[in-house]
């Protein structure tokens, strides 16, 4: 439970100002409300953060929840801000802790294929740092996502088919506990099966648990050569199908995406790649190796996607046509938002599902949208049975809100109906709360309440967030 | 804490035999001695269980909570009995769980490659069962474990440099608490960003959170050709070398496995293969695809091995010589275990280290174990960092029991201060509680503690394993 009064929180603020100094505690409108507030997420509140403290070490970060321990006040963590679900935003105020002076690679273990590093470091930015190594980060998510909120979220992106989400991905982590104790989850062997599993416990916990400060991660050899193509599809469902089938005749692929035939629209009126864009389903597929190496893979495929009306396989012959075609996928939600205009939203959501239902969430979901009348668009990562929602909407008007609400809460019911989640890779945050209930049920949420409370019993580690407390009548203070 | 009288326990078992029958909960002693006694365990305890208890259903097991936390009794869940680090024994006496009546395959969705079990089934079993559907489950421990301990341990296997441990194979448990609840700790998608990866927390914490009863798996195609191949080589430290080099150039191995000069001889001398084998150390090696398909890979391996004084790669010509160059490498442990005369013991153990410390540890731990003049063998899964000892000794010599134990305790801090683990594929059990400690530190075992308590407040599921109580001294009743 959440206690703290105005006094309390006046003493803490001005107590961290004078270990840290002034500029690495702002308490300023506008970051206040850029630490509170996100355009791209799918729920956002009144409410913000009292304070941002900007902490440069570990030990910092463990003097911040020593402060905030002491006088109850909530921390909230933040470091790309790209999240969706409300994860990083403050329902009972509180200090966010941004880390943007802990964005550093602190050791490359290239013999052990991992890395170090601390949580406000872009996973972009990280590959750039290391190319030369010949190694590379997997897991992409959003081009402005950063490890730190990639640990939080769980999350994953296009390569997971091949190389898994964050929870594969992640060695071991180090954190500040809620009392200020700093733990290290795990040593650094690729594989343990030393005691509680508390990298994996805490990778996905949305800084519920504790706060990650610093971050080992594996690596991966860059693959020499990659062949990247698109297959043009009647539907969606004939598109889903076909990965269905790929996936179950262990071809190893790369990836595997689908956007449907607005996404395509949007990244041609977003302009954000040079080629325009057949505008239908269309799937894209990545393997290691070369087009010839490949071969045997390639015309499998083939013969798939024809048996489901796929078109032929298009490959890039450079790898600037591959970036292209790739970057096509990557770009299709920021040129969705690219095109708001005036009061227009962009509610982006997901699921996944077990492999075989995805034809039929993706067919019903995607007629759903389309009597909706918006401009929504369906894509996903369906070699995972994992698929985004995309629906623009008049933010200034609640009937329309009110309609893509309902929309968007019957695809996730449907995926729960069908033993699927309501999130696959974007986490619960304040959004999903009340699906996290609906997907598993009173009694499992009450063991990670008591799991939680275990290790935060003042609850002021990102509350609010995932699920509330049990007694949240009781809380106070904001 | 575990706290309860003759009388209780006398009390629990009478009322238990009321309600599933005489026949289902057993107090006699060659019964007892079986679920708390293993010939292979690397250590043994005085005490047993007092009653073995088996149940037919999740509900069943759940009345058996029920009576545990009503008398305040230890649970000891048991399935395959293959574990080696007392992870089954019963150091506070209690009831112990078999599940040899819950050894079903309860669904297979072929379309979705998963499968839902019960503990009771061995994964070779398993794979038997559901052969024709073209799937197999990949993790590959000791032939005789079942999928309840194999959840528990965390163990992997050969495979797991292909297809991960049993941490990134397992999608969901059906798990019943200390108290007799019952929750299922997620849906059935392969991926899932929703809410505390409960799943994750629960394998490898050897039954001391919760009682697993049914398990989803993923499955894999089974691939349709393997290439197997050895590799001669000089010395165990050339070959960990070409083993890191290996993998860091991300040629995709199925497997990638040594054996050094003395566990060769075991298998030649217990004669389990119909082959003779070089006793040399030798890699083994495993590529998913024909040796055509994988040629360059292999000629790639060639290249590698060739430079770290290795021998011409000796490929399997017939599906029958692969099966029997593999099967010395998983006979290996049993090899062992065959040659053992009157009060011989066998020692086995393994840790897992970064992989660019491989080679040093592998030669270092080696050369000490040469100097203990007794029997014993290197052997490990190298493309994890991941390898074992097993050394055989006169168990009642008493000094040179004493003189094994030093040589594998050194080798596991030399782990340790490798910022490697005390555990690749083992876990904890009684055997490793005080290297998890030197592994990990005080406040970071402090943690799982917490999460022990805020689950099992009366401290009765399996306890005394991975660590101890806070309060050890107060506890009665043993």
């Amino acid at each position: 439970m959440v206690l703290h009064s105005l006094l309390t929180l006046a003493k803490a603020v001005s107590g961290l100002r004078a270990t840290f100094g002034e500029d690495r505690v702002s308490t300023d409108e506008e970051e206040l409300r850029r630490h509170g507030f996100s355009e791209w997420s799918s729920i956002n509140i009144d409410t913000l953060p009292v304070a941002i403290a900007y902490p440069r070490t570990t030990e910092e970060v463990s003097v911040i929840a020593q402060a905030c321990t002491r006088y109850k006040i909530p921390i909230v963590p933040y470091s790309g801000g790209s999240s969706v679900e409300g994860n990083f935003s403050a329902p009972y105020g509180g200090i966010c802790i941004d880390f943007a002076f802990m964005d550093q690679v602190l050791a490359v273990h290239e013999d052990d294929l991992d890395v170090v590093v601390q949580p406000g470091i872009g996973w972009m930015d990280l590959n750039a740092q290391i190319q030369k190594s010949g190694l590379f980060f997997p897991v992409d998510p959003g081009p402005s996502a950063m490890i730190g909120g990639m640990v939080g979220t769980s999350c994953s992106g296009t390569n997971a088919v091949r190389y898994g989400t964050m929870k594969e991905n992640v060695v071991n982590l180090t954190v500040v506990l809620a009392d200020g104790t700093i733990i290290k989850t795990r040593h650094r062997p690729r594989k343990s099966a030393a005691g509680y599993n508390l990298t994996g416990l805490l990778v996905g916990s949305e800084g519920t648990l504790g706060i990650v400060t610093e971050i080992t991660l594996k690596l991966q050899p860059i693959p020499a050569t990659t062949s990247v193509g698109l297959i043009p599809f009647v539907s969606v469902r004939d598109a889903a199908s076909a990965a269905s089938e790929i996936i179950k005749t262990g071809i190893q692929v790369g990836a595997l995406e689908i956007m449907d035939d607005v996404s395509m629209d949007v990244v041609n009126r977003a302009g954000f790649t040079d080629r325009k864009w057949d505008v239908v389903p269309t799937m894209f597929i990545k393997f290691a190796g070369s087009n010839e190496s490949t071969s045997e893979a390639i015309k499998l495929v083939q013969s798939i996607t024809t048996r489901h009306r796929g078109g032929n396989v298009e490959f890039a012959t450079t790898p600037e046509e591959q970036h292209e075609l790739w970057s096509a996928r990557k770009q299709a939600l920021w040129s969705m938002l690219a095109l708001r205009k005036g009061d227009e939203e962009v509610w982006s959501t997901d699921v996944a599902v077990p492999l075989s239902r995805l034809p039929d969430i993706i067919e019903v979901s995607k007629k759903e949208m389309d009597e909706l009348g918006l401009f929504a668009a369906v894509l996903g990562h369906i070699g995972d049975g994992n698929f985004h929602e995309s629906i623009m909407f008049d933010g200034s008007d609640p009937e329309e809100r009110r309609k893509v609400e309902g929309c968007v809460k019957r695809m996730v019911t449907r995926a729960i109906e069908m033993e699927g989640t309501c999130t696959g890779e974007h986490a619960i945050g304040i959004g999903k709360k009340g699906h996290l209930v609906e997907e598993l049920g009173f009694d499992t949420i009450l063991v990670m309440q008591k799991l939680k409370a275990s290790l935060d019993p003042l609850w002021i580690m990102n509350p609010g967030k995932i699920f509330d407390h049990p007694r949240e009548d009781r809380i106070v203070g904001h």
